[in-house]
């Protein structure tokens, strides 16, 4: 027998202004008062779900097995969006069925492929009384969450489902000794995450036809000739490229913010070339 | 015997960016090492009392029996405003008598009428040793509360208390088949949420003289012919009127933010009108 | 046997639009599920350790014994900075060695020194498998923690070291009957808090000639003429001079904004005068 708490974490756009993070806390807890619940990350800019797919991409596998995530960035609560419970890995995510997996499924793809269950959330005994048209983090999300913290099994949540809601995530194209992607994160010190990663680049290194080449990074009106290990490695306040705590290329200024001393945005295309 | 934690939640107006709701949380723990502490909302703008009401108000109903909530929104501190605790419904509140109450006391009225048993906060027993004029949180409410979740009762707190500050909150006024009330809360997604409940909008809908009225929501420039019933069944950035999540009629904009949009502010009249 | 949980506090500038502070916390209790997380703030302004060694400074007392805080502002990550674990009253703090400290030890000192040992933090037997450059919150910070929080001892850590990075902190001065200190913190409320205790005012009283001595606190432009006991003991929209809750003389206007309504900032000087 585990003693140990499980764990659910959430992820939203409601900020912390209003009760609604607190008031899903509260559902859960009635539920499963031993639950330990874990804010990844209340900020998303509304109705983003590239950003949601993002952050629960970049946090689910630091946290223990077990782990259930609910994920509530849903611009069409209240339609015939389909709502789901995915499991992977010995994780639990649960979310609308609109992307917000995205960036999870395609890492899950990368590393080889564990299997993923889903299955949609139809049992209504696992909800609230009354669920409402506008707030399924509360009525439907929350306490599904807390009956599988009890144990309940996916198959009582809902029938299986085969397909889930994909975004078209942008893939960094290699052709020629260059390296295409785009940035795909900006964070909260204006450090700029590209969709380059680390294997990305290690492949663009290994097609060199010898020991001398040199490399370019290229983002808006900035190039870099070298990638550095440390932010501190560069003088303060100079642009620098470096493999961040993801594992992607990220676009900083070493003390200072590279969003707003570079100008460059969400979307903007980002380099790498190789010259022999 | 229950081993389930007891659950302290907190609602401030001390924002997240100083290290005053961290030391409250401290203060709890050492008292009681074993309670789950849950933030509603540190983000009460400073000294709002109103928007502190509306929120404890909207959230505690969520929540398990026995759980004890802190609300400090203080503008008072060290003055002679009273400090209090109330029990209603197996919950516990505790907040100085200065209105904060006021939303939760209007629901407890209208749904006829738990007992409420307040105290006043006088036994210094039960506060730190040393009492500053400025942060009674720390100092008497996290201490207080703290000794509640171990099973303190009422009455060794202090005195009972027979009547509470109330806010004059507003009620919507029904009259020749017009409703009026105003905006009570804007929230972090521009959502504008009027008094005006759903059983407000039912009387209105009963006294209709037969089955052919239609209805008109006005609020500024902004006239609405129907309720939603999804935010997703009006256009992407078209405005719109539903019952939201509190049972409140909401004033919001598919995909937008009705607050900016709309031009609308807390204080606003908002007209629900029918025509037989 | 004791089966409460342990504390461990957070400090950071990662703001919480990001996963990071939801990464470290996932780190955390795979390790030591059972362990209380506490949020001290995660606001400190990018790479501000002057601010990150006020807040710690200032809460670290409110908490039990045994709890373990750890303060990740790090302008210096991936840098040859060293990263240590101190302890003193029982409590532990894992950060960099750039200075996050100062406060504690200056307060150490001022009560008359409790002994603090410290290590460096070296055994990577406790960090996570793969260590990043930028992202030792993660990868070193917050495992070393919870591994401490599972009884791990110092001396397993890493080799002790004594001398720590210290920031420069101004201590106020007092000349003949003038005590001169600054603003070191700006909180929510804006309120500028200073540098100038209870204690040195105490003094500044004591070596009054006469019964009848006069003061005159001066910042700015602002000349107040006397030490409230409470905000509101001034009028709505005044200006007041009062000892705050963490035993500092501070700034602030009853019901306002001292920093916005008397235009003062962080590192002003700050004075006051005794007239015999």
């Amino acid at each position: 027998m585990n003693a140990s708490p499980r764990i659910i974490t959430l992820t939203t756009d409601f900020g912390t202004s209003d009760a609604y993070v607190g008031i899903m806390k509260g559902v859960i807890l009635r539920i499963n008062p031993n639950v330990q619940i874990v804010d990844l990350t209340h900020a998303i800019p509304p109705q983003d779900i590239y950003e949601a797919a993002f952050s629960i991409g970049a946090a689910h596998s630091y946290f223990p097995k077990g782990t259930i995530h609910i994920i509530v960035v849903d611009p069409g609560v209240g339609s015939d969006r389909r709502a789901i419970v995915s499991r992977t890995g010995g994780a639990f995510f649960v979310c609308p069925d609109n992307g917000v997996l995205s960036y999870l499924l395609q890492s899950v793809k990368n590393e080889g492929g564990q299997p993923i269950d889903s299955v949609a959330i139809q049992n209504s005994a696992y909800f609230l009384p009354e669920v409402s048209n506008t707030f399924h983090g509360r009525d439907i999300f929350s306490p599904v969450a807390a009956h599988l913290s009890l144990g309940v099994s996916l198959d009582d949540i809902g029938p299986p489902v085969q397909t889930l809601v994909q975004l078209p995530i942008q893939v960094p194209e290699l052709t020629d000794g260059t390296l295409t992607g785009q940035i795909v994160k900006i964070d909260r010190f204006g450090n700029a995450i590209t969709n380059i990663s680390e294997t990305a680049i290690a492949r663009l290194k290994s097609a060199s036809t010898g020991g001398t080449s040199t490399y370019e990074i290229r983002v808006g009106s900035v190039r870099l000739q070298r990638f550095n290990r440390a932010y501190a490695e560069s003088g303060i306040g100079k642009p620098l490229a470096i493999i961040g705590s993801s594992g992607l290329l990220e676009i900083a200024i070493n003390a200072g913010n590279a969003k707003e001393g570079l100008g460059i945005k969400w979307g903007d295309p980002v380099v790498v070339q190789r010259f022999d």
